[in-house]
């Protein structure tokens, strides 16, 4: 924490580079490089200048025309003295750059290293932190939006209210305890204890069942077509993949992200199971059996079920079966040529398009939303999308639930007061309060990436 | 020029993205989708705030949190009122924000349209232009050099001391014009005057030549390696390549270029010429014949030839008829096998190493480097590294032919006033002085990366 770190923070091959420097020595190891004196520089002010080689002599060697946006502790992104450095995006300069600053004492940073200090120096909390990657990231609406809530605060947020719930639960023990000193007097009545203990336990599932959503957002839903040969499943998978395309490559040049048999519905990224094979020749789709349906159903939460013709019983059964808990949509395909109006499945929505002509895979795409169950995002809603938060809160809830049967079988204030505690604790570790140790900080930023 | 442009600055995939705009508007477009009012914000200042899908309504939607940097007409890179938005390196956030922005007014630039703009207002003129695409592009030490010399008006200056000089022989010519109006007089001398025009074709011829020079440093300098199989020509290579990768990966995350089969010696890129098949199997190695040697010559500046015996007068003859007008270099390899003392070649320098026990490989290197022939660049060199420039050369060099041969041949200066106005405007086609074509400068700033 005491050196100068210094990172490219902008990926390789672009018109700009970025180059951050961080801590108590930045402007003045900077200005041994730059053709102006950055120490006493305002904060919040951009410097035109040269970087230069050897500062000292007459001509000395010129290696980039830069802008420095020069920022002043506490009101930084890492809340120390920081400048950034936009250099022309050549390799060669921005090595050269990084280079003289590690000549002149600044360190190579560590990755996430700049979010890491922004916490340390109480910039954010660990969730916010989290955020910080996990918005980087981002590559659509609802990864976003989720990243963009906990940056904001939400998580912490919600924890605090449980916070001031466990106290006020802390505080009624303590009360009771008191009480409980005229031994004259009964136990008091839990039923309220009980109640808040229940109430808190409520809160803390619900947290930890947005993760299963969360997840699901982050890594796209899982979505598996299946059906017989040459009901249409490649000419659909072909339609849907190819109407996103289109308006994702809207703006030219400025993604480059390949999205291999993903699309966004709504903000919500759909990704489709094992679909190498069904984009083959007819000839090898007759070969994928039985057990490939089988898995790639297990490995999915929406099932489109194809079919060109009414399915019988028996194939209405076995779907019923194998796609147990899981949602299925039913894809009357070939509409032009047939017609289906003589059967229903219980709980599996129908949709008849015809993937060849264009026809209705709007209403399909709005079936599939549908039917991945999302609940819609709003500001106060706090989605989990992170396993560390994930695992606090389940542990978290199995201390809870030592303290609520410790209420049932009226064990005196004390004896619960240390899972209680634990409690707590463990739900501060998520944004950081009881977690110092370098070990759990290093594994939380080693998936940042350089310059962040 | 009248409207507001926007890009994407940086490459995708960084912790941060650099949106750059500009323009009249730019400052107001902004503001329609920022948190602050940067209408009437200072010069070179740095704000703080959110980036907002709606900012009308009372909660909107917050896309980043962001820094934007504000410049002001005319002290910006383009000479326009601009801003730069530092966002998250989202491929989301990134997208979004420029959609933001076009919704609003602005327009996605086209590839070099800053620099180009920054041109047409007269903050740098064409080659400066062209070297900043030139500086992006460079990726070691002597590109890197040029570019910033050519940037830093190198090329400018040379071409204004010439047409200095063509000012001065218009003028000589224009005071013997108004002394042969008196018709008693004789034809002045015109031996300064072809002096002058012959130190002016020297100087142009000079920079013309120089295009060779640059186009080798640009590209990298062909070396071929050739040899009888089983002499360690492949174990050479890697040792080559070896040394170099280790110093190149210096500085980690920084550069993800690869350099297959190059290698750089004192700021100097080297390219070896149809290396797949040397590093094949000694069994393929035996199946490369003459021609494929030949070919690699003829593609090549410097010749490594690999022996590991004194060679017989016959193989002298030939590497010396087939490498004519080429570098040869002989290597004599397995110095710990075998002495070397009792033949020299005229011309080739002789270099003793072991490639396999890395014996005199820096002393190899220092002779490619000599080899290359490289004139020390210096800050007043200036080395004509565009096609564009070197063309103009060329044809400034005819019309100041021209003149040359009208002074020998008693012309009168009338007669020559034609071929010496096409000189002066040919070479002021480099700097962009007599170009105005959209066509012109189209081509120019095409190749241009995006953003810049």
């Amino acid at each position: 924490m005491n050196d100068t770190i210094c990172a490219l923070a902008t990926a390789p091959g672009g018109a700009l580079g970025i180059i951050r420097i961080s801590g108590a020595q930045a402007l003045e190891i900077l200005s041994r490089i730059f053709t102006k004196d950055l120490t006493t520089a305002q904060p919040n002010t951009i410097h035109y200048g040269h970087i230069v080689e050897n500062l000292a002599i007459q001509f000395p060697q010129v290696i980039d025309e830069v802008l420095v946006s020069v920022f002043r502790a506490p009101h930084s992104y890492t809340g120390e003295d920081s400048a950034e450095i936009s250099c022309h995006g050549s390799s060669y300069i921005l090595n050269k750059v990084l280079e003289l600053l590690v000549k002149n004492g600044c360190r190579i940073a560590n990755p996430g290293e700049y979010t890491m200090r922004a916490y340390l120096n109480g910039k954010l909390d660990l969730s916010q932190a989290e955020a910080v990657a996990d918005l980087i990231a981002s590559s659509n609406q609802a990864t976003h939006q989720m990243a963009m809530s906990q940056l904001r605060g939400g998580i912490s947020s919600k924890l605090s209210q449980l916070r001031e719930q466990l106290l006020k639960l802390t505080s009624l023990l303590e009360l009771e305890l008191d009480f409980s000193d005229h031994e004259d007097l009964e136990f008091a009545d839990r039923t309220e204890l009980s109640n808040l203990a229940n109430k808190i336990d409520n809160h803390i599932t619900h947290l930890a069942h947005s993760f299963e959503t969360g997840q699901a957002i982050k890594q796209g839903i899982p979505v598996a077509i299946v059906g017989k040969t040459n009901v249409g499943k490649s000419t659909l998978l072909n339609r849907l993949l190819k109407d996103d395309r289109a308006i994702v490559s809207d703006i030219h040049g400025t993604t480059r992200d390949t999205i291999e048999d993903t699309i966004n519905i709504q903000g919500i990224t759909f990704r489709f199971i094992d679909t190498a094979g069904i984009r083959q020749t007819t000839n090898e789709i007759e070969k994928i059996g039985i057990n490939r349906t089988i898995s790639a159903i297990r490995k999915s939460r929406i099932v489109l079920w194809v079919i060109d013709q009414e399915p019988t019983n028996e194939e209405i059964n076995n779907i019923v079966q194998q796609a147990e808990n899981k949602s299925v949509i039913v894809v009357c395909n070939k509409s032009d040529l047939n017609e289906y109006h003589h059967f229903t499945i219980v709980n599996f929505p129908l949709i008849t398009i015809s993937a060849k002509h264009n026809t209705n895979i709007g209403d399909l795409e709005s079936a599939i939303y549908k039917a991945a169950n999302i609940p819609t995002l709003t500001d106060t809603d706090v989605i989990v999308t992170n396993a560390r938060h994930y695992d606090a809160l389940i542990r978290a809830k199995e201390h809870l639930q030592r303290v609520i049967e410790g209420l049932n079988q009226q064990l005196s204030g004390d004896l619960l007061s240390e899972d209680l505690r634990l409690t707590l604790d463990t739900l501060s570790e998520i944004t950081g309060g009881q977690i110092t140790t370098n070990e759990v900080l290093g594994n939380i930023f080693k998936n940042f990436c350089v310059g962040k």
